[in-house]
């Protein structure tokens, strides 16, 4: 651990991971929920399952001067699943069986039982190999059937963490809540940072620029990180305040978030504060507007649904965007989009509507309306509005995931703009 | 590097990667291109935007023995954009101006001038250190506005590759083709690899199993991958028939790719062989098996559109649920299910629906509909059918996700059952 701050390093496991056969997401997660305590990672290693891998990537990352390093992956019953022992011969400890960690096993058997259709014989080896930890491990009682562990090597500490997302997400809150064996830890080490602060419509080098007018101290207490149209700002406490006021001056209005809320949870927050019902109408991005909308619990307080209308005939019978327009003003105009969000409102009877329609690429592009060409619809109680989005460069992922996000900012700014209900 | 066959590693660069900020998705992508290649990614390692930072992680995954490696982002004109220098340093090599990359960079800095809203000295500036390379290196030609290199490092090769995901695919399909300054290098030094196999609705402990009957060189050959209720099977070219004729032996009809092919290329080929056209009606999912499908270019030719029925009322009114059938059977029944497919394929004038409903959580469970009951209808032709998914653990995006590929696999089984159009 290098003296002062501590920090992080997360070692990922999995020759799937290496091989690119899964996307990744655990190291991220961690990062994250690090940073946000106000510890900063310093590395993440991705190494596959053989245990000498297993063992230089955790040898390195300690010797790097990792104070904590959190393991994802390798906890289950097979033979490739060799995390716990990798980090016991790293620690120079014995591999033990834990009498309470296999009483935790021994609950959940249920599900190794009908995973593995397999006898009592193979099942209590199953249940004990899933038991031995390093000697002197704290367990961390599984979240699926895995417990993981926190084993102190030398003055740093590993936290043995399972590879699927849920089980790793789960296990890292309760290990790192204050009553967590993680929780002091965390909790004297970290740095206070403010709430993310988060801007629409400024380019980072733009931010840069505007940052220049502050303190060098200020300046350098900041990160800033472009997201699908948006920047994200991270800052020490002491330098929030100064940096807000800056941005006010040099943006105004696009520092939409102040206390760490995203954009989509405004949008539903705003709605259920007016009681107001919303129902989307996507043509290029082909439903991922009504995906990320119902990514997180709580939806159906305030989202109806609404119509894909990836074809022509959709928009026309299900939306009712008059033929007329479609035949010219073309499916990719602001007219079409009006309809389109009218239509929406209208055919589910909600209070607002919003509507995506453009050209993601790399086909269907013309000189006119070229490949990123997007408009975007907002339809609400106080009547309608449609918008060409800036076009950026990009991949048809990119053009629809950037889509996505401007729409859920134009509908922000709608019900923002709207009188409280 | 390791006497014998190339291994690759990649060195992922950012601040915000490690923060957490952006997935991180370019190792992954670059895994699987150098897997398909025969050529095993050893490492990858996620580090800072310091120079220290990334002069140490390359060293280490050069002295761990990688033969090739990439590195992703850093090369940006801001003073955070430091992997060319970094490179250059462990490369001991002077940093020099390639006049090849300052015309390359300058053709495309219409690009920057708008970006940077800068003044031609600011520009000038920025062309000329996006066009300074290590001495030696091959310049690989900028998708965005910065050039990548292919730098020799002792006997190794380290290929310098931009952050932005589309920008580093299209600039590594360059480099890798036949044509490209590492298509040799590739065609030498990989292991012919067969298409991957992908099997349904069997468990990656059942596949061990049934593997186990094979000779050990066989099974040592073989790479298994659970994703969202798939397997995906990597196997040597030699391998590829013992194994192939074991699985269908042990799994009769799981087996629904031996060609590399996904469940979204073949559902779309199906179509299109048919002239068939798609709708969906989609409740827990949100509109994410609509993105999926029009994920790919070209699915206007098949893919209509649907309804996102997230509200009961958007059930009935868009898609004709019968009232019954919803109070009397609940929306999340196979009777709905079959409903909403009849419904997407009449209100679209598709010839197939597809529909899903049930319950991704973590709220709204009941002991007898609990969290994880998903029911998906199919409606084609021939007529209609609707099925209770097999029930997984996992939190609501788990949920989500696997319903959606659960019901691409319903409808391949639709599809391919029906005669030939």
């Amino acid at each position: 651990m290098s003296a002062g701050a501590l920090e992080a390093a997360v070692l990922v496991t999995g020759d799937e991971v290496l091989r690119g056969r899964i996307q990744e997401a655990n190291a991220g997660y961690l990062g994250r929920s690090l940073a946000e305590r106000g510890v900063r990672t310093r590395r993440v290693m991705v190494v596959g399952d053989a245990m000498d891998d297993l063992e230089a990537g955790l040898r390195e990352l300690l010797a790097a001067g990792a104070g904590l390093v959190c393991t994802t992956g390798g906890l289950g019953p097979t033979h490739d699943d060799l995390t716990m022992a990798a980090v016991a011969a790293v620690a120079a400890r014995p591999m033990v069986l834990d009498r309470s960690a296999l009483a935790m096993v021994e609950r959940r058997s249920g599900g190794i039982r009908r995973r593995f259709r397999a006898s009592e014989e193979t099942l209590r080896m199953i249940r004990e190999k899933q038991a031995m930890l390093p000697d002197g491990a704290t367990v961390l009682p599984p979240i699926g059937t895995a417990p993981g562990a926190v084993v102190p090597v030398g003055g740093a500490l590993v936290v043995v963490l399972p590879g699927p997302p849920w089980e790793l997400r789960a296990m890292w809150e309760a290990a790192t809540a204050s009553d967590g064996p993680l929780g002091d830890l965390l909790a004297r080490a970290g740095r206070p940072a403010a709430p993310v602060l988060r801007l629409e419509g400024v380019l980072e080098s733009e931010f840069v620029e505007a940052l220049a007018a502050l303190p060098t101290s200020v300046q350098e207490d900041v990160g800033v990180y472009t997201k699908e149209g948006e920047l994200e700002v991270i800052v020490g406490a002491s330098s929030a305040a100064a940096v807000v006021s800056q941005l006010d001056e040099s943006f105004p209005g696009a520092l939409f978030s102040r206390d760490g809320r995203t954009v989509d949870e405004m949008v539903a927050g705003l709605l259920l504060e007016r009681g107001d019902r919303l129902a989307v109408a996507e043509s290029c991005t082909g439903g991922g507007l009504g995906q990320r909308l119902t990514a997180r619990p709580g939806a159906s307080r305030w989202f109806m649904g609404g119509v894909i209308s990836y074809d022509d005939d959709v928009k026309r019978g299900l939306l009712g965007v008059p033929a007329a327009v479609i035949a010219e003003m073309g499916a990719v105009s602001a007219e079409s989009a009006l309809a389109m969000a009218e239509g929406a409102r209208r055919a589910t009877g909600a209070d607002w509507g919003v509507s995506i329609t453009g050209i993601a690429g790399p086909d269907g592009g013309t000189p006119e309306k070229p490949v990123g060409l997007v408009f975007v619809g907002v339809a609400g109680p106080d009547g309608a509005a449609a918008h060409e989005l800036p076009r950026v460069r990009g991949d048809r992922e990119a053009i629809r995931r950037r889509s996505i996000t401007m729409a859920m900012h134009r509908l922000r700014r709608a019900l923002e703009a709207v009188a409280p209900a």
